[in-house]
């Protein structure tokens, strides 16, 4: 199993949204199963790139309701955590790809690092680990470089 | 999504093996998307029932894993919550098929119960909802029976 | 620490409140810190029954409120998981006491067998594990029964 | 119930010590419930400053052993969850107070802000809220000013 998780914000500008289906494309192609918090956003531009190359994305939702995930999720999840599921989102990849957001990707993200998992951002914000054991944040400037990066230390791992 | 879970022991007689996978068959059949515990006994057999009939199944796994699930899965989720992936598996579908088991199973089953879900047993034990809001606790004699009771009852939810 | 939980129906008769009292007295009498649902019924008689005798009782809360629990409560913890804290009722204490309830109970005290814990039951139904590494399940009674039985075991632990 | 979490580092040098040991015993003072992971560092610290004010404290363990919290808490909910049992801390508190730290502490704080809490933060991180419903990050110089916003703040809510 290749599982990587893409992390995001739910409301995001059309150059933001081409970045994380760009994501989802090639992450597909390279046959990795895709998790994600299952709603709209970076979430479902992921979902859809996905799909365009018939992979297989998963939406980890924080309701109760399987239908309240985006229309382009091939399962979806409801968990009826609230937004304790992002903790599951960040569980479920080997490595997480994050591309924007505010805090609650920051929560995924951080939460991924104390972890050991490595961080792939494509994004603004800026996350030190400082401790031993913690995972690596890394900077990807384009999603080729992310997903790249992402089969690489999965591969490691 | 008609997501239906699928419940039932690790260890499992030949009998209850094939039971399992002929619910996954069914549900597969039927375009259920199926979720369960990701190990083996019911969980196995009833993930290959699912892959002969080209079907999603989904394993909720309690480790951190991914590759702990049984090879039939079409993807698995690493929780690392232990046990207590339990209350996810009977969380991720509308109605739950309970298939023989122990105290594992039965946390599932009171559980979905417990949360207002129809739990669909073939198998020995029992469990008496006695309090308003429950679900329904109904027994089945066959794979057959289970099947088209769980499409119906999620049919009318 | 000495945590011992308790665990029973939401809406019970006196004589079954009774019993959680007593039970919340003898377990606070012998030091335990009680560990419940924090609701009414048997969650809020055995926090009556732990108060008067000084002792340190603790509500599991489903929902996000503080305020939700029993006032009878030394502390709540709100944890926004809805039932899914019934896991986390069983898994606070060394040992679980039952009284009574419906399926809520049921999957907390087959969810803490699962976990390998003893259940001692004051009540109806019965659950017989049959899967090594599972608790034992224990019929008591009486108050006095159940918490002896609660910390000879909890000190064999 | 007055629950104000305190969140930060495992490893702090003396001088945070000091600053964690002191708002616990302000919060105490102020008659709050404190919650923390019950590890070590701030964790403990604070928890050592509440038991001077004769307060209540009480850890959100990752592990299933109720004794390996620090010897300060009032109490020690072991919850098998991993760093997951992060969210609860912060679901646990009205408002959050954290003190440095790292991924882990980000992962609390951030999430916080998610649902909507205000983290007063002694420490020198940020995080920025950007959607609508997020929570306030405000900044404290002192435990003095930390716990005076804390209680002005959980009063408002």
């Amino acid at each position: 199993m290749l599982n990587i998780s893409v992390i995001g914000g739910s409301e995001v500008p059309p150059e933001t949204c081409a970045i994380a289906r760009e994501v989802g494309r090639l992450l597909a192609k390279g046959g990795a199963t895709v998790f994600c918090g299952g709603l709209s956003g970076v979430m479902e531009c992921v979902a859809i790139g996905v799909r365009e190359e018939n992979g297989l994305v998963i939406g980890i939702l924080p309701g109760t309701d399987p239908d309240a995930g985006n229309k382009y999720l091939s399962a979806a999840i409801p968990t009826g955590l609230g937004y304790a599921r992002n903790f599951l989102v960040a569980r479920a990849g080997k490595v997480v790809i994050a591309i924007d957001g505010s805090t609650g990707t920051i929560s995924e993200a951080s939460f991924a690092l104390t972890e050991g998992k490595t961080v792939i951002s494509i994004g603004s914000y800026e996350i030190t680990p400082n401790k031993k054991g913690e995972g690596r944040f890394i900077k990807a400037r384009t999603p080729q470089e992310a997903v790249e990066l992402a089969f690489q230390i999965a591969g490691e791992e």
